[in-house]
């Protein structure tokens, strides 16, 4: 007999993408029928090439391999308060920022600064599937809020506001979603923000995909209020916009007492963010606007490709939302669970996607298709091999 | 009003070395009595310059940007275990091992994998603050095992025998230790092992400075034990024995049980350690032994120079113990808590060191210095400053 294990990890779900890598585990993929990758957001394209010139450089500087301060390097912390204060037209400070190595960790570290055990987080349904594991294995209760086909995939103020009881901390919201794709208006935001603000707890939202967004619209005034230091708390990663995912680089916005409570987390977790991932977002702030706006056309050709396949077959699968990076798409079959649809599309269609029960409960009947992974002239491709396999298909 | 913290972690100290920093922020040193900065274990050398040649040439390839697998890339934490299985003589497999982002990490992946709220943890007085820190905001409490002055900085597994108790979930030993500098011999690394086994609870070893150990004799035989893996835990850090500190990467190794709730913890706090800085590690186990050899004599001489400097002097300070990275040094001063010393010695001596009280109760009489910062050479001026600053001085 051994040790005991802490029984609120245990307790945890296995890591979603490293199960749904494990049904393609050593199987190789023809030519004409390859695999089509839509598990995990990764971009399909690399850095850009000035970005890899920039850090082979710096990996020679003296500084390169030191720790930075705990809560990033100034000069990054500057550039992106700038950047932010631009998107959102507001006055940011650095001091409002803190680097994170990515959004995950940015995640982890205010949720932890917010909430302890027995306390409670409103999380919108279907969820990212590491804030719920992050929350249950801190002893943290997750408390779904609906955001169902029925509602287009949209939280409603109303039903959070009759979840918040006395030990609710936060409502946490995704925009655009993961995994919907669902983007929130900002009237909605608003309206979150307001009730947050009310009922004094704090309102976290995770933007890592608002570099995908159509339009140039700020996506919300939140960071304008006089008071969101007191209300707001913003999750931001620079892994998708500059296609950074391996170097771990993202951040946490929000008020001094937050701030220091996530200084304290970040020491012990992180020391600080890897230094040559902080160069990277630091040469990206300054360089790669250009860039970030073509990938952002880009992804936004995907969306219509992904959408304007669906339109054009009789696929019996169907398109729920779709934005930015993800697609939250149901499928035909009502004697198999969502872990039985991925699974077969995985084995007998070669398209690899996440069944809806890993986002939580009362998703089988849908499917996570991280389609921004694919080029545009994919699309077509994915759906007609949605289609073949359909019930409708034999 | 805003909203509520959690208090758990408002209730934990500030983090030293910032706030050490912070005696020192906006000053200059004048060249003929330059800072000595011995706040921050930092190796005063930049990687090989081979490895910087590697990392630049890696962040050109199509790879270098992406995620890894949440443990670590297969072929470090193979090489890891290679490296491991003849540093101990012992035979150990890459499941073994996880990669994290330093060893900071690797210890709260591993306590949170072992204990929740209401548990308790036997940790060494004076102990590494990150250790404590994390604990206490996880609900853990820190049980103090003392290795004070008297007994030589070492451990004793009778007194921790005393301790254990019904929610004790783990023993942490630090060796080469930190803060103190003490080295545990292997003959009491087995008797902590042992007493662990007998208990049914987890023996969690950090040898972040296990390159810096003197000789070439294995640091202790845990790992050729037939049950290891239902007992010990050993923590490591790629940061001091390549220069890495900025890259973040460090490793955890245990059983499969642990690995495996380790992996969720891990797939929320990080997805997974930076990549490029994997790749540095890779680089250094398979070309840079011969490297790390030679850093371990540098050690070696700055470790000798400054006990010969306090033994050369009347400094008033005492050499309690040294060995590694750190030397844990006795202040003169009877009237004075340690942070009021090491402010007097960063303001008027331009010395820069932690207060022992940093490192928990009890320890007010001490401070530490990290002093294998810097090169052998200056070994003379640390003692001749801190013996201006002496009680007899004036």
């Amino acid at each position: 007999m051994s040790y005991r294990a802490n029984s609120m990890v245990l307790g945890v779900a296995e890591p979603p993408v490293a199960e749904a890598q494990s049904w393609i585990e050593g199987r190789t993929f023809p030519p004409d029928r390859p695999l089509l990758n839509m598990a995990q957001a990764v971009p399909s394209y690399p850095p850009a090439t000035e970005l890899q010139d920039h850090l082979a450089a710096a990996v020679h500087r003296t500084d390169a391999s030191l720790y930075t301060e705990i809560l990033g390097l100034p000069a990054l912390r500057a550039a992106l308060a700038a950047h932010m204060g631009e998107t959102y037209g507001a006055d940011l400070d650095a001091r409002d920022f803190g680097i994170t190595a990515g959004c995950n960790q940015a995640f982890c570290v205010a949720m932890s600064a917010l909430a302890g055990p027995g306390d409670e987080v409103i999380l919108p349904a279907p969820w990212y599937f590491n804030h719920q594991m992050w929350l249950q294995m801190q002893g943290v209760t997750p408390v779904p809020l609906q955001c169902d086909e029925a509602r287009a995939a949209m939280p409603d103020p109303g039903d959070a506001a009759a979840l918040i009881g006395e030990r609710t901390r936060a409502i946490v919201l995704v925009t655009p979603n993961n995994p919907t794709g669902a983007i929130y208006p900002p009237a909605l935001l608003a309206s979150f923000y307001e009730l947050a603000r009310e009922r004094k707890i704090a309102l976290v939202l995770d933007e890592t995909y608002k570099d995908f967004m159509p339009g140039e619209a700020p996506p919300h005034d939140l960071f304008t209020r006089a008071d969101w230091r007191d209300v707001f708390v913003q999750l931001y990663s620079f892994s998708k916009a500059y296609s950074l995912t391996g170097y771990r680089v993202g951040s946490v916005a929000g008020g001094p007492a937050i701030m220091g409570a996530i200084e304290k987390i970040m020491d012990c977790i992180a020391i600080c963010a890897p230094r040559i991932g902080q160069e990277a977002a630091l040469y990206g702030l300054g360089h790669l606007a250009g860039w970030r706006a073509e990938k952002r056309d880009l992804m936004q050709t995907r969306t219509e490709a992904l959408r304007e396949a669906f339109r054009a077959s009789n696929c019996e699968y169907g398109l729920v939302s779709s934005g930015a990076y993800f697609a939250w798409v149901r499928h035909p079959f009502s004697d198999m669970d969502s872990a039985a649809v991925a699974r077969m599309l995985a084995t007998d269609h070669n398209l690899l996607c996440l069944p809806g029960g890993m986002f939580g409960p009362d998703q089988e009947k849908y499917l996570r298709l991280a389609f921004a992974n694919l080029e545009a002239d994919r699309m077509g491709e994915v759906v007609s091999r949605l289609s073949a396999s359909g019930a409708g298909a034999a």
